[in-house]
């Protein structure tokens, strides 16, 4: 086991660095975002800084830098204020990656990332082919002075799912995650655990 | 593929509801988060929604309820200002689940779930058994006022791995993932992608 502080970790070569860097996250689920902006260009982008802000009502957040690739996600919701998160498998992440390219305003990565749109009543693109998508309103733009980003709050206002929503499990629609910017991974079941407490051992439940 | 409104999945049973929200977030890298109170008792904590903020300064953050089974990790971060997360395998998720009991304030999940700590010049105690773990100094928290909960964010300032840090990737620490609060998942590298450019497809790259 080594120790290394900022002064070590600081001095890596540019690529050991960045992968370094990106571990510090840990594995995540990819979605995709979609949006669609002031001109109708639908718009859709590979993001893994998703999480939970809360249950009830139910907000989940991500972090946005103000001037990467995804600038187009961020304008969009600022502006549209609804936005979709379309979960993933491992067949769809060769073209989920590929709308990370920069492309043009009036270029729409359904297109060139050969992605279908879907549309409810809700005003933002869904991914036809994802197998669980949510559908979210914007409730606010947190900024984080130290660094410049954005965190973004949305609550869920509707869910799109090939699977009945009862007795449900993530496991039964994705089966992905990611670490960084260009790693993906397959994700199996294993073992689900009992509520623990402080006086028993914790049990294993059936997975679902 | 079935459309359900917020007013559908709000009328859903209690367990399936959970269930439901809890795949909302993703797959996530569990991590044990350890700290200190101002008597000397150590604590530690399962926690998954970590995630990345900046990589210059290295800023990770959480989010952090305010009366939840968490509650001793957020007071003791604000008072002591550093703590550690520790990165798991497999094995070790039984015990690590356990920290999610509620002990009380004097009683150490080290010792109650079977961890040994382990000690550098930070004031705040690691995983010994741990592969792969981050010293961090908190920075900012950033209240998020519609619903109570609270954003840690810390710079990490150490990294402590069984592993070169050179060519390095998450996978070689770490092979477990989480979905809500008791479902785990084993973690197997599938492919790695290249930066991707608009006017190319992407290629496959070695995966360290």
């Amino acid at each position: 086991m080594k120790v290394y502080s900022k002064n070590d970790f600081s001095k890596l070569e540019k690529r050991d660095k960045a992968n370094l860097f990106n571990c510090f996250h840990g594995f995540k689920s990819p979605v995709l975002i979609g949006t669609k902006n002031s001109e109708g260009v639908e718009n859709l982008a590979i993001f893994s800084n998703i999480f939970h802000i809360g249950a009830n009502p139910h907000f989940i957040g991500f972090i946005s830098r103000p001037d990467s690739v995804d600038r187009h996600t961020l304008e969009n919701i600022r502006k549209q204020k609804f936005y979709t998160l379309n979960f993933l498998n491992i067949d769809q992440i060769k073209n989920a990656h590929q709308t990370s390219a920069r492309y043009e305003k009036n270029q729409s990565e359904f297109t060139e990332c050969s992605f279908d749109s879907y549309y409810t009543l809700l005003p933002a693109p869904y991914v036809l082919d994802s197998n669980f998508k949510l559908g979210l309103e914007l409730k606010e733009v947190i900024d984080i002075k130290l660094n410049g980003t954005h965190l973004i709050v949305g609550e869920c206002l509707e869910v799109i799912s090939s699977k009945d929503i009862e007795s449900f499990g993530l496991h039964d629609v994705s089966n992905v995650a990611v670490n960084g910017l260009d790693r993906y991974y397959k994700v199996d079941p294993i073992v689900r655990f009992s509520y623990a407490k402080s006086d028993r051992e914790v049990s294993r439940l059936d997975f679902n």
